[in-house]
């Protein structure tokens, strides 16, 4: 019997009991899940934040740390926490993300919002097509690529920048500083998937910002601390941004007094588009406990100076 | 020297003259083209409905009438018109459609209206996957099979509908009286991609719209004669349908005074969605012009009978 401690808020154990517990049924795996292991007997956790895990040190049996979500900077740099770390890369995560990516590039593209909010008036814009309108996505990971490939797809000239070197067909791959200057020259879209490390915070600022074409749209699904958020406000009153479409922030829920909420030219979407789901992630976990215990290689390792 | 006669508003004389003679010069082709040549030398006729062109029984020795637009119905019936009739099938008018399409479809399924208009509070509502949100393209032409095909690859399960049967990879095909019902029952999102005919007029009518599931959305980019008005707004205003978007009218531009403008779950769009594309569409009338030169049969060949 594998003894699976979930240690999430109690809203999360209601959502995933029954999904864990299914497949880890359907991945031949006997498993004891539970909320109240005692610590030492644990040979897996399931972690998410805001739980009431903190200390990871009673775990002294645990194989391995897996973690509900994509991200896991709040996790990642806890001392206590020496076991192996895994990610969540959900398949139902990935698909959710590029539908809420396209859906906001798309609507960017066809300047859907005037369409909605102007019921007056017969004035054909007829937009451009999308092979001409070059969007770039910052970050290539598993969102950031999936998210490209899809915007390609659709027939946009994809521009795609990560730290290291990458090679993604129908995708122009620029990576460190300079290839970031040349992914910034031209975007008219611009799509932030990266995670949210030392070396990326603040990486939309003022001087980035105004790398960009005058008008560019910015699309931010991937973690609030990417955007220095003054220069984003000074570039959106300026003109050099047209418009900001944002799931995620410093602070969550965004505080009502925030000038995001307000300002006519942000769109303010509650951290949606990244959710991870419930029954294709408690397959992803099913399968990362199975390897343990067949002595198999985790997926979706936490590489712990990355951060990701 | 072929002679070619334009025969649209001044407006598409001032767009197109230029785009067009680029393509034949391209195509190897050596065109007169004007719009005011002696109507019995004419060798070939570009049309689009609008224009001072009523009667073409004085172009004696026209060899075919290309339109410059998808839709043919205002000039098929026209008793004058003997010679060939070629539709536009324009890639460029695809890409924009296929573009157009999947914006909307993915607002729909994102709730994308409701991000914009409510900027006041932070309430998460995840909306399911694409693979749990079917959709129905009725009309499964070049455009309707274009976007059938696009949503397919954005994950959606697709349905589409044709008068005759049709196979095509990946989408759910019906076709006939029983296949609409089919087609309609579960869709949750309804594309409407037929040519106006008598056959499809008022496709969408009170018994139509009461197969499809409560809140169905209806996005229209076709022809406005396929919906039977008064039956929409009826369904709009009962709930039976959540929302419609429309591109297309019984009469253009929407009169000030139809409902549609003012009714809460409409979105009215000034036929943006199916523009011909300069470049692109000289290019195809190009080829036809060759084709016709050459004796190679002629492409997008309108069927008089069935109107398209």
């Amino acid at each position: 019997m594998i003894k699976v401690q979930f240690a999430a808020t109690p809203e999360r154990w209601e959502t995933y009991a029954e999904p864990m517990r299914a497949g880890f049924s359907n991945a031949g795996l006997d498993v004891d899940l539970r909320v109240d292991h005692t610590p030492d007997a644990v040979d897996y956790v399931i972690y998410a934040p805001n739980g009431p895990l903190k200390d990871f040190s009673p775990y002294t049996s645990c194989k391995a740390v897996l973690s509900l979500w994509a991200g896991v900077e709040k996790v990642v740099g806890n001392t206590s926490l020496t076991m192996p770390l895994c990610r969540m890369v959900d398949p139902g995560l990935t698909a959710g993300m590029v539908e809420w990516v396209a859906g906001h590039v798309l609507r960017y593209h066809l300047d859907i919002d005037r369409s909605i909010a102007t019921q007056d008036q017969w004035q054909p814009r007829v937009p451009p097509l999308a092979m001409e309108r070059p969007v770039t996505v910052l970050g290539l990971g598993a969102l950031g690529r999936a998210c490209a490939e899809t915007l390609a797809q659709l027939g946009f000239p994809v521009t795609g920048w990560s730290r290291s070197p990458k090679v993604i067909e129908g995708i122009t791959c620029q990576h460190g500083d300079d290839g970031l200057t040349r992914a910034l020259a031209g975007a008219e879209i611009v799509v932030l998937l990266l995670p949210d490390t030392p070396a990326t915070e603040n990486m939309l600022n003022a001087e980035t910002l105004a790398r960009l074409p005058r008008g560019a749209r910015i699309i931010n699904p991937g973690r609030g601390p990417l955007i220095d958020d003054d220069a984003l406000l000074a570039a959106l009153d300026s003109g050099q941004i047209a418009h900001a479409t944002l799931d995620v922030f410093r602070i969550e829920p965004l505080p009502a007094e925030h000038r995001y909420w307000a300002h006519p030219n942000v769109t303010v979407t509650p951290h949606i588009a990244a959710e991870t789901r419930v029954v294709t992630s408690a397959q992803v976990i099913a399968e990362n406990i199975r390897r343990g215990e067949a002595g198999e290689p985790f997926l979706h390792l936490v590489d712990r100076e990355l951060g990701y």
